[in-house]
């Protein structure tokens, strides 16, 4: 199945539990629910080209300009939009990362290095050691939170980061759709340096902090305003629904929603890593609602599948970049399980459990 | 205003009604609406990249191969993907037509050139006439029926075109947005021979017939079924939302909704092309929901703007290739107006009335 790259492939069998995807356990607030509910008559009209609304929402909401903002139909339209705006000649991606930085880039020829994270250092980020990775001219794509790996660069790091990216005349795309799932998510972005950076580019959605992703609603925040123009004015006109417009002002005005995701989440990912270990996987630190695991003794040969046919999706991490299993038997396997609600949680770790090769023994 | 190049800006000012885009007057079908209504919760999963269901319903539909349609996010998002993977060299279009070909071929440096139609002629396409301008390799992009002219090329006439672009070494991208409204949709359409031209797409939306322009759904219909594959996989895997898919799902089980259109549109039609005429205007003849008109005597001034200041949009021709006022003061303006209601169109053409410099002679 080539269209399915990612997790989410809940369309094709019966799935019961989704924990292939990273959105918002807590699902679509219930005051978006209600009013997308009260206003569906009206997704006759055109939507707003400019988002004025929910720009000027958004603007507000992190204090910065509204020049700055670009909306667009989940983020990943706006990766493809800036990358065809601007048609980078090279760039520097971590590995693993998401893949569709690549697939974008790909589109145009664009010749793509990577920064290599090991293992044996928790796949962490160390912003020295990729600023001599850097060369002249490169776009770094910076995702941050990283995925599938869920650990964070500070906000320090990240303007040592924007300055190098400056000084080498390139670009900085940093990729925060996770950063709202950090216990302090103002400690690890530019947002508030953004102005300082013309070569910057922030990006965030509402994907997965607010549970849209069927909505399809994201944002990019530019450092360069005569960039955000431009970027508005690539591609069709009416890429962002009414829907999804209508579903981000509303989201903007949930008082404790965040809040309430950022305590079940830190709960939820401790306990679920701890139970993940008794079971035998070694399970990296992670900062935010997924936890990137593997089978060190092939105990669950191909859990992915063996899961799915109880139900269950977890995201098999083998197309990710530097996670392919090595060989062919001994290969580790590694996964990513979402965080979500102990109640689902429990029945996943239930659901592996039951996978194990040596589950009779150990009952 | 940069972003606004079309009709609907309903969102700078009181608007209360809006002829400015040609949606379908009966809005959103109660039916769709209902969908829309009982599935809001489940919008926090991600879209089915292949959007499955709705290609299966719409190939039943058409009574054609699921494998040759690729859903978009409104058709537009479907003319930049095609745009993207095929970079066509050069392209000829109509003049006047929908502005959005030129500027997705623009990005690329594509070169274009303008068969232009004649007023003396209601600008209807002369299929011979057109063939002869098409040089070896061209991209024709033809909107049928055209937009802001309203005629339509019958489906013999589109097989001949089809057929010399083969010869010509070209591709044919038949714009049939607007093919529900006409009296006979299945006698303007190459649908039916699809599969024997490779180099043809045709474009449909649900944003017009639907009256579903807020919910961004489109697709495309390929001779070719590689290219249907090829075009799925350009850009990210979720352009078209969970809403837009279950809104065209529902759509599809409507029973008389295009047949009422239908109805509706050719009486309503009809009377607004003689009140138009008893105003003053030239009206051009239409075989769907919109009349381009001219102001001959310049007796209304700029009537998009007096009738803006009485909430009422029209839309300025203007800004479309051949329509552009000629002269300063003597040039014709150009207007397009969507058949709607009669409530709504009574208020239209009673508020133009007013808008007449010999308003308080005629009163």
């Amino acid at each position: 199945m080539e269209y399915q790259l990612h997790g989410g492939d809940i369309y094709h069998g019966k799935i019961a539990l989704d924990f292939s995807v990273n959105v918002n356990p807590l699902g679509l607030p219930c005051g978006v629910q209600k009013t997308l509910r009260d206003s569906v008559e009206h997704w006759n009209c055109y939507p707003d080209p400019e988002c004025g609304e929910l720009k000027k929402r958004l603007a507000e909401h992190h204090g910065i300009e509204q020049e700055r903002i670009v909306c667009g139909n989940g983020a990943a339209d706006l990766i493809y939009r800036l990358v065809l705006l601007k048609r980078p000649k090279q760039a520097l991606l971590l590995s693993p990362t998401f893949s569709e930085y690549e697939r974008a880039l790909a589109i145009d020829g664009c010749q793509i290095r990577y920064y290599v994270l090991r293992a044996d250092q928790d796949y962490r980020v160390n912003v020295w050691e990729l600023a001599e990775h850097l060369a002249e001219g490169d776009w770094l794509f910076l995702c941050n939170p990283n995925n599938p790996t869920g650990l964070a660069v500070p906000g320090e790091q990240l303007e040592f980061l924007a300055e190098i990216c400056q000084k080498k005349q390139g670009f900085l795309v940093v990729d925060e759709c996770f950063c709202e799932f950090l216990d302090q998510p103002e400690k690890y972005t530019l947002m508030e340096q953004i102005r300082n950076y013309p070569e910057v580019i922030l990006l965030r959605a509402f994907t997965k902090s607010y549970a849209m992703a069927g909505l399809r609603l994201g944002y990019a925040i530019c450092g360069d305003t005569m960039l955000a123009k431009q970027l508005c004015l690539t591609g069709q006109p009416w890429s962002v629904s009414v829907p999804a417009q209508e579903a981000g002002v509303a989201a903007l005005r949930e008082n404790n929603y965040l809040e309430q995701t950022r305590a079940l989440v830190e709960k939820e990912r401790k306990w679920m890593e701890q139970r993940l270990g008794k079971l035998g996987f070694w399970v990296f630190p992670s900062q935010v609602n997924y936890l990137l695991f593997r089978d060190e003794k092939n105990r669950y040969g191909n859990l992915k599948i063996r899961l799915r046919e109880k139900g269950i999706l977890i995201r098999d991490c083998s197309n990710f970049q530097g996670l392919e299993p090595v060989g062919n038997i001994s290969g580790f396997r590694y996964y990513r399980t979402a965080v979500r609600t102990r109640e689902e949680n429990e029945q996943l770790i239930e659901a592996i459990r039951m996978c194990d090769r040596n589950y009779e023994m150990t009952e």
